[in-house]
């Protein structure tokens, strides 16, 4: 990386851009820009697809030769910076770690850009998620479980909000994540004949009883409000998960995933 | 609530005990008190027989009638105290919300004190868990299934740590919990011929090809080092959840509720 520039005042334009990519949605959206942190996050995007713009070395910190030199063969070539420990203290979430963040660039998330390689999908959809820690872990789940896409109906977050790609661990990257309103989530899942199986309270069935085998939409909502008329309208199935404690409630991601899994195991993983 | 005592000074002795309470594990230890916060965490309190010393209530926003006429008939009846907005905003994690602390009384939870009801007992073990969240969202998945305990192995972090008992959404107080060592706990399910199954790679079976309608521990590590070699010793089967993704890794409280909900569906519920 003979080439990278060395930045050393926090007081440099691109410290500030990336502050500014970092904290504010608007910033993200005008530009179509955001930023990353991390080494698995920056190998993640890059094979996810996702073009670098800029990427920010602390070289104290990120000396791992054999990552440094995988950098080198990112196509289109990204911007090589060298950061002191000031500047890489200012704008790192973890301070302690890893010394690497990256400008990249936004991908579409429209339901038109999502490819379903599976004849026989399987789909985890969230309702208008609000908690970043949430999405990130669903997100999380939905890469172990290998699902064909995550899609967002109404979303109220945009995904590269940092805490959802820090919760995530760079699984953003490698799932397929569409967002759209619920109507027209809900017409795409018709189209394609995918039955929708609500997570609900009412008219429902123990999941462990429903089949996931067919093409199928597993829709959750807040753990607050639940699941929006039009959901629970063309529901095939409203599900739920028996529950026996004092508190009815489990984290909406620990009960996407118990779903999910319920899913893969009638599918034979 | 006639008798309740005002405070209106944040120098007061007892917010310099309620701060320290909060903060100090040492203290927590020392005093074997603690303190919670929220109305339904002291609701469950109360249900989970714990001993409430004193009930700090910021009127203004604590006043639903039917839950404060609840307070007036626990047994022994605490110390009510009514504390000023300014105490509450330097006492609360929460703002906004519910206008109510407690300093309650630690219980003990030696695996001597455990009562296991069922004859075909269920039990989430967790060896040395750190983060007060996952703790949290364990306990709150054990509670969601009924497990008959939690038990935490060489535990690391005291249960009534106040990230803990949020996150537990109060569940910490619906559980029955036990913390020993993890020899102590390994004789106390010999003892009791209660198989255990340990999420491990290695050696492992597909955890929907395992058996748990028999008496069963399931016995979770941390994420970053897994489990110790005597849980590996002593462990009649390890499991494995199957993964697809990009990222091997599930966050240990969805890897244990996907476990535990597949217990379930073998139980019958």
């Amino acid at each position: 990386m003979k080439d990278a520039k060395p930045i050393n005042s926090v007081q440099n334009p691109l410290v500030k851009r990336v502050l500014a990519l970092k904290d504010k949605s608007r910033e993200r959206k005008k530009t179509e820009l955001f930023v990353l942190e991390g080494q698995q996050e920056v190998q993640l995007a890059i094979e996810g697809k996702y073009e670098l713009d800029t990427l920010l070395i602390h070289p104290d910190v990120c000396n791992d030769e054999d990552f440094l030199k995988s950098l080198e063969n990112v196509s289109p070539r990204p911007e090589f910076i060298h950061i002191s420990n000031e500047i890489y203290k200012k704008l790192a979430y973890r301070e302690t770690t890893e010394g690497i963040l990256a400008i990249a660039r936004s991908k579409s998330h429209t339901l038109d850009s999502l490819v379903l390689y599976s004849e026989n999908p399987f789909i985890l959809i969230a309702e208008a998620p609000e908690k970043p820690g949430n999405i990130g872990a669903l997100l999380r789940t939905a890469d172990a479980a290998n699902l064909d896409a995550v899609i967002i109906a109404d979303p109220k977050t945009d995904i590269y909000n940092p805490n959802i790609i820090r919760s995530s661990v760079g699984t953003v990257f490698t799932n397929q994540i569409a967002m759209a309103s619920t109507s027209e989530v809900i017409a795409f899942l018709g189209k394609r004949n995918i039955s929708i199986f609500c997570a609900a309270l009412n008219a429902s069935k123990i999941y462990t009883h429903v089949d996931f085998t067919q093409p199928s939409a597993l829709v959750v909502g807040t753990e607050a409000t639940g699941l929006s008329r039009p959901w629970l309208e063309y529901s095939h199935q409203n599900i739920v998960i028996p529950m026996g404690g004092q508190i009815d409630s489990l984290n909406v991601s620990v009960s996407a995933a118990i779903l999910i899994f319920e899913g893969l195991r009638q599918r034979g993983f």
